[in-house]
């Protein structure tokens, strides 16, 4: 099994952060892609949409999609349950874990890719391409996307120890990679926003925080 | 049980044929929250994230995320399964359902709420809010994404029937609801993706594909 990863990408940590709260060891699984800030043409030549991470099983079967990966290793060593144990446990999971993706991470990443140098023609993700042009406009309005996004999470984060209630799942993995990309691309967690504050403390302190390719 | 549904939404679309698909007769489940265009107030006060669809259970729970909801259907309801059978079938589904909303609709959105008058105010979904301003230059670079958002389903849909193989499943619902989401917004499926205009000819022949409110 080899999982393709991209030390930058906050969708990569997602799912090493996953394996290590699953307690899976699985040495030499990680195969960097990237170099640097740009990814490796080998990469790109093997998977053509040049979206990170990828997971290759051992007969050669490869596919991506941090979400389709972390199910996959759920389904295969069930304990700890990480994506929900209950219909409904399941259906908070999903639902606080999207917002770390599509507001989160996804509003950092207006602010990243638009701002620098090195994105210039990857101002999306995927396969590099000069005619998606970096849009300047969108640097600040990927902050307050973010800030949107922290303010969502506070009100959450206000009356539950964790993101989907009162144990530790996927959906904060997902949020905390969302917040520490945030904090890497120079934004703070407002003082509006005590409980997100709490709870990063708290998740940051978790072994699988510190996970790396 | 009820389902609040914006007319307009393609994540609202995504769960009614999601449920048409199932064959669940679910007579009143559905409660229209758009005025027009416009989100109902009555709605935001009780929903403030602003976001559609919402499932409500009979004892008054809310969650929202059209696929904590379709998970949720699904696990309830196993047959016809269309989030996938096995491990690897999961994670295919999974792994074709994401670009269907991350850069299908996604890039769609951006060039509808960025274009349109009336999403003056929410050029993000979401909450209304002002200080969140439409970026015309993204009206065009919203078309560039969905049109590599279309050359990308066209290598899967050259091999596969369906999106995830060969038969239908969620995959198929969200991609559908992208396509003709664009369709909507005025662009065409280009010459060069026969197999996404041979496969759009027979999703939207199902008789599911004609879901409304």
């Amino acid at each position: 099994m080899k999982l393709y990863n991209w030390q930058f990408a906050p969708n990569c940590r997602r799912v090493r952060m996953f394996i290590l709260e699953k307690g899976l060891d699985l040495p030499g699984i990680s195969e960097v892609i990237g170099d640097g800030m740009k990814l490796q043409p080998s990469f790109i030549d093997m998977w053509p949409s040049a979206m990170v991470p990828v997971l290759e099983l051992d007969d050669g079967t490869r596919f991506s999609e941090a979400l389709a990966i972390v199910k996959y290793f759920e389904e295969l060593h069930p304990e700890p349950n990480l994506l929900g144990a209950t219909p409904l446990e399941r259906a908070f999971v999903t639902m606080w874990e999207r917002p770390g993706y599509d507001e989160g991470i996804v509003g950092t990443a207006e602010v990243v890719r638009n701002a620098m140098e090195v994105f210039h023609d990857r101002a999306l993700p995927g396969f590099p391409n000069e005619a998606v042009v970096q849009i300047p406009a969108l640097i600040n309005r990927g902050k307050q996307r973010v800030m949107r996004y922290l303010r969502k999470i506070e009100g959450q984060l206000g009356k539950n120890r964790f993101m989907a209630g009162d144990r530790f799942t996927f959906a904060d993995i997902t949020n905390l990679c969302a917040v520490d990309f945030a904090l890497f691309a120079g934004m703070s967690i407002p003082q509006e926003c005590p409980s997100v504050t709490r709870w990063h403390k708290e998740v940051s302190a978790r072994p699988s925080a510190a996970a790396s390719v």
